[in-house]
């Protein structure tokens, strides 16, 4: 499918989609590009990418994975762009795409061709070490076309989505941003509050925390780099999420202080059922 | 260690000790109580308990473990413990204790013997259904003892615990609460707030929802009646847990509109880093 690849960002999901390219016979070489030079290191010893080098000689790739905490991908993005041959192919897996193409936009040529994606794959650890194969096996890929973009470019695209096991799902940038921010964004943020405020109050006796809380919390464990540069670029998205979030935390907090049992046994049934039929979806 | 045994409100918790005592050969007899006659049918279907009874019959037994609502505890206790012949043991197994204890004291007398129990071990299930044995090995059971309590009872009560596989903690009531506040019942409220903001939200393209809000989500699955009667026995402490749980999403939220990176990054990273430390507990 591809000659060269470079993956920029060696971590969790960069690492992984390397794995799959190896172990599907999708490329020639795999190249890996990273700041951090203990990554690539660790990446060649394994046997998950099969070489690494500096920015600077990206262009002998022809399809690059761009997987950086999604704060610096903007960056990247005008970094590598120019350096690439005619007709290569880059894509970014960030969580936040809105932000990401209406920046890059004014910077994209008709010779390099940019594919925005997000692989909704990423679990609570973070690093080259936590990468595996088949972590994509079966997620949804979103994919967020815009004005413009190579429609020819978008079919081998989702070729090689289809390849890593991924379902497909074309959406709107922006839709993609609120929709996020209400099923990922808001429930990490919600997640690091309460486990702030559990170490506030911590003492000896928080040992009985139960499966419940660890569950909840579980996702507070991701990486704080990644997490911080979701909340700043969606951040008008998630701001608005938080406020109907408060909402909804006002209204059962109501119910509770004036005793109203009645309604509060129906708004959490209500919860319960349309949480059932979630999972069942 | 029992002759008769009487589990009043066969439900998980109530049915799952029904299991381990007959496992374990702890009684002679288990007998169910339970307003739901479909519960007490399938409980002696399967061999749970070894029958069952109305309420007036409880006199047999010289053993009680009301597992009912904890809402509904205090009446059940009020009804139990006059029918009940001298010596007999009662426990509650219900998730707040104050209130219980509070309000059953001045019912107490020398004749029958109350131990306030929390057994850990709650799943996002309920019902008799879900019963299972195992369902308390190596969780904490915490026991709640007041003034006046008879201590003869309390060491037997112990043994009872152990022989579920249980480890025991003692705990003040009011303490107990205050701690359950934050990590559990606090949680389950976040959650239902989270499911019921969704659903408001819900649309087709919610079907993303990863693996992180389903975590995040599972305990809006459990029992509504259960957890109503939860939040308003132990109002105080959860209202004073809320309050602070705001201020806790205010401060992030602050750090995001102002595009504080570095605090942020700073309170992502010590939250990762507590929560971290409480899974090596």
């Amino acid at each position: 499918m591809f000659n060269n690849v470079g993956i920029v960002g060696v971590g969790l999901i960069g690492a992984s989609i390397a794995l799959e390219i190896k172990r599907n016979n999708l490329a020639q070489m795999v190249f890996g590009f990273d700041e951090n030079q203990k990554s690539l290191e660790l990446a060649t010893k394994n046997g998950t990418i099969d070489g690494y080098s500096s920015i600077k000689d990206i262009g002998v790739c022809d399809f690059v994975v761009v997987a950086t905490p999604v704060g610096s991908i903007v960056d990247v993005l005008k970094d590598v762009i120019p350096k690439l041959k005619d007709g290569a192919i880059v894509i970014d897996v960030g969580s936040v795409k809105g932000a990401v193409v209406d920046k890059i936009k004014p910077f994209l040529n008709d010779r390099v061709h940019f594919v925005p994606i997000h692989p909704i794959a990423g679990i609570e650890k973070f690093g080259v070490l936590s990468a595996k194969e088949g972590l994509f096996e079966g997620a949804y890929c979103i994919v967020t076309p815009y004005d413009g973009i190579n429609k020819f470019t978008v079919s081998k695209i989702e070729n090689f989505i289809k390849a890593l096991g991924m379902r497909i799902e074309f959406m709107d940038a922006k839709e993609h941003d609120k929709v996020f921010a209400y099923i990922s964004h808001l429930p990490h943020l919600i997640a690091y509050a309460l486990v702030a405020l559990i170490e506030e109050k911590d003492d000896e006796k928080f040992k009985f925390i139960g499966g419940g809380f660890r569950d909840f919390t579980r996702i507070a464990a991701s990486s704080e780099k990644m997490w911080s540069d979701i909340f700043l670029l969606n951040k008008d998205k998630l701001l608005e999420s938080i406020k109907e979030f408060e909402g909804s935390v006002e209204k059962i907090k109501l119910l509770i202080e004036n005793n109203n049992t009645e309604e509060l046994i129906k708004y959490l049934k209500q919860a319960r059922i349309y949480k059932e039929s979630l999972d069942e979806r």
